[in-house]
């Protein structure tokens, strides 16, 4: 007899598949899948030569200046992208929720609209947007990859897909999360396993990994995840794409599901909500247009407040930190940061090594707002239905009992976490007179490549930054390259999470890493979120287009 | 033998004492003491006639315009001001900390400053600025009202200290608190009474009432005190000045001296740092300064953004709350409302009465906030040294046993205070598009006008606006006419809190009230500091100046 969980999980399945229509159906002929599942959308022949032009060549701007100008109509849009979310799911399991019935008719609507009144309804009119599954729409179920939640719909959308909806996005899939959100792989007992669009065997990242995966697959080219310990960062990263964690109280997050204890939201680690994107012209926008909205007025925590004037700047001073004291990046990734430094000063801009002795201290207290509640509800409710635990998180939820932290400890850490906000505003941003102004620090994203399933993830090079609130993103640079294996490790230990990095550099498995996708992570002053998109910019165009270039042909479809 | 803490305390009153130069004493002929002092500064013979006007006549910016433009000297000002606080504090006992040597040296160092180098040093040159207790001043001690810490000199400025003085600010007092700032009303074992400018048998308020009263006493024209639970607009209202409150993380805190446990601060209730002044001009301009020196560069927990660009309108859109469901206003308190809301509808402006079901649910969460620790290490530095509750604190502070509040409960608050921040926002400000926008609250300061001391004080009406953390400022309005002494309470008694305040209008006592300070509280949106004070202007002209005004010539000089 089938545990409860999984019959549960079945008919929630089986309710998805439903929703994509037959002719829209992968045949056998794709068979045997290949390990790069991106080029399948165009060879699979359900897409037009118009949808695929569509959904290839295009970012989000110009997607809505095209509907408003009338080039296309919303409705070819609108098809165009189900098609390709339909078939990026049968691909690497990335949706959750399915609704292009809705979105057709939204997308009627609102080229009906566009002919009538002679104007847009807003400024995303026509655009499908793609979101997490934890954002609440109503009438449908936001599992965040707990099966217990599979037939828990919700009443009311969330502030911010409400928002996007009325500003004339298509709202058409939500999009897969490991099990509770509280992986950095996404697997769930629940949905199953999303892959990595580039290679099936390699993790697609978490928690946003269905939406990185799809945006991977051009399912969609703008989607919304959120980011609390990596969560944009590292499946933006994994699946070769941009994305970009901005500071708090400035996107809305309310109505979107967690398995937090309601109230802890903003009371040490709070979750942030941002764009997963093709662009990082797109993820700036997305801010201009949620600013544009005054989001204030319908989340009590987003604060009315406008960005800082734009600096401006072309040249850059840029701070690369290496050593986060944690763990050593792998050879791989090591020489990455060095192409990139190199390609960063060939192409005029300033650029420094920095350190910050207190990372690993604000690591270490991230880790302790954590695992403050011990998720006590979470067991009980998987226990209830038997439902098991994912193995990347098997291997690391341990069952706490259930003594309460005392609120004077917690009020040690929220101490603690002051005193690193201020180093790190002493140590990055504000080092005297005599050192040069920062502008931006570049880091890894992980001291790994993406790795199989199941094997990354330390959220070491990413959750110190969600501490002190500082936008960060993310954005791809090349694959692992046979020439990388032949590199060593050459400096001791840093302890017990670089023991567990080192292990993934065993002469033996190192040679999984090739063609692996490897990112760096661009990290912005708090608040200075589309300012950090701008500086984006000019860091990717060095990258790519500059003297130095790093990216190579092969590489250039991340 | 005397307690411990009396001997610290003497000591500790001897040194400030000697402080004030001997030609600045006041000398036996103001004997008897009128009730209202504010004329002594005038009548004492102490001040020149250049020194009464300089302190008399001119806000802050036009005392730096004057300095700047050559007019007067940054010294004369300075001495004109060291004379009037010493003044000041032999009449109503406001002052802590004194230093006006070093203040006059300063001033003329800014003289040499601005000859030598033909501009000043920055947008605060020459101002003096007076402080609240609680700002860190090297070689100086912040008691914050306690015996204990009358001899820990600071090391280090507190951060809006350093900006101001580096601003070019001339700082030279500190300003007295309650014990631990923990009162409305301004009282320490340590420093004794600060008394009412206006009438010495009234309260100053608290726990910003030393600044509040040298203000009154035009000993400073600005000054800066804090606020978590009305410590700035409860000692403005009952000293007839202007106070704000600004929202938190716009006005640099760190470096202030609190009793709260370490890392408490942004976990509940706030306590934000704001303006004291004898123009709503001088407390916008606060804020002008305040941005334009970037604090967020300084103090990590400021946040940098720019406040929304200012609404500019003139016909204002005003609700006003009268009934908070737990303390009903006293009948002056009514009257003056009733009176305001006259006169605003007479200006022009559009006035509805507005309700808030939430309001009393936002005061018992704040109160819940405020009492989550039991103060238990307070309690043990005072028994160390045998120190006296003050009569206000006696009477309401228990001692808590050591149990401490579990994690959880804590999460609750914090659940519920997010849930009333919705309802605050949906039920003021976004009620949908069938009713007008408003621009600003208007509501009573305290159920009751201006008391004797120790006799005032629940914070049933400012508290509720730290927690959801709005702006907030204080005007003056009028005093209690004789008139007011012939009206009853009408309706039944709203419970406990309103108990307390109804017994203040015993037929046989009221009649202490004649002459009494009344204030109105202004409130804004989040974030909307200086478009408040704009806002607030407008509304203290159409009192003061328009067609409806409601002061008179008696109560003019508040």
């Amino acid at each position: 007899m089938p545990a409860q969980w999984e019959e549960i999980a079945l008919r929630k399945r089986q309710e998805r598949g439903a929703k994509i229509p037959k002719e829209w159906e992968l045949g056998p002929e794709i068979q045997p899948m290949p390990e790069d599942v991106t080029g399948i959308p165009r060879s699979c022949g359900i897409l037009t030569e118009k949808e695929l032009d569509i959904t290839e060549n295009y970012d989000a701007r110009s997607i809505v200046d095209a509907v408003v100008g009338g080039r296309w109509t919303a409705e070819e849009i609108a098809v165009a992208f189900c098609k390709r979310a339909a078939i990026a799911q049968q691909l690497v399991n990335c949706l959750t929720e399915i609704f292009f019935d809705q979105a057709i008719e939204r997308a009627r609507y609102l080229d009906r609209y566009l002919q009538e009144h002679g104007k847009p309804v807003g400024p995303l009119h026509g655009l499908p947007i793609s979101l997490k599954d934890s954002f609440s729409l109503p009438g449908l179920a936001s599992t965040v990859g707990l099966t217990s939640r599979s037939f828990t719909l919700a009443q009311e959308h969330s502030v911010l897909s409400s928002m996007l909806h009325s500003a004339g996005a298509v709202l058409y899939v939500k999009t897969t999360t490991p099990q509770a959100q509280l992986a950095l792989d996404t697997h769930s007992a629940l949905w199953g396993r999303t892959c990595n669009p580039h290679n099936t065997a390699l993790s697609a990242g978490g928690s946003s990994g269905g939406e990185a995966a799809l945006i991977a697959m051009r399912g969609s080219v703008l989607g919304v995840g959120s980011d609390m310990a990596g969560s944009i960062r590292i499946p933006a990263s994994c699946c070769g794409i941009y994305g970009v964690k901005p500071t708090t109280r400035r996107v809305p997050r309310q109505g979107t599901e967690t398995v937090e204890i309601p109230g802890t939201h903003y009371a040490g680690l709070a979750t942030v909500v941002g764009p997963i994107a093709g662009s990082l012209g797109d993820c700036r926008w997305f801010f201009e247009v949620v600013q544009s909205l005054e989001p204030w007025r319908y989340d009590a925590q987003v604060l009315p407040y406008s960005p800082l004037p734009p600096a401006g700047k072309q040249r850059l001073n840029i701070g690369i930190l290496i050593n986060n004291g944690i763990t050593a990046p792998l050879p791989p990734v090591a020489s990455m940061l060095n192409e990139v430094r190199r390609a960063l000063a060939t192409a005029g801009h300033s650029v420094e090594l920095v350190s910050l002795k207190e990372f690993s201290k604000a690591f270490a207290i991230a880790t302790g707002f954590m695992t403050l509640n011990g998720n006590r509800q979470l067991w009980d409710s998987m226990a209830a239905i038997e439902e098991p635990w994912s193995p990347w998180l098997a291997a690391r939820m341990k069952r706490r009992d259930a003594k309460p932290t005392a609120l004077d400890d917690y009020y040690k850490l929220l101490h603690s976490k002051q005193q690193v906000e201020t180093a790190f505003l002493k140590g990055l941003w504000e080092r005297g007179e005599d050192k040069p102004r920062l502008d931006v620090i570049i880091c890894p994203t992980s001291g790994h490549p993406t790795t199989k399933h199941d094997e990354g993830g330390t959220m070491d090079w990413v959750v110190p930054w969600n501490l002190v609130d500082y936008p960060a993103g993310v954005m791809p640079v090349r694959t692992v390259s046979e020439a990388d294996l032949e590199m060593e490790l050459s400096e001791p230990s840093l302890g017990r999470w670089d023991d567990g990095c080192r292990k993934l550099w065993k002469k033996e498995t190192r040679r999984s890493f090739v063609g692996a996708p490897m990112a760096v992570q661009v990290v912005g002053r708090k608040g200075g979120d589309g300012e950090l998109c701008n500086t984006m910019e000019i860091i990717d165009d060095a990258l790519r287009h500059g003297k130095g270039s790093v990216t190579t042909s092969s590489t250039s479809k991340l």
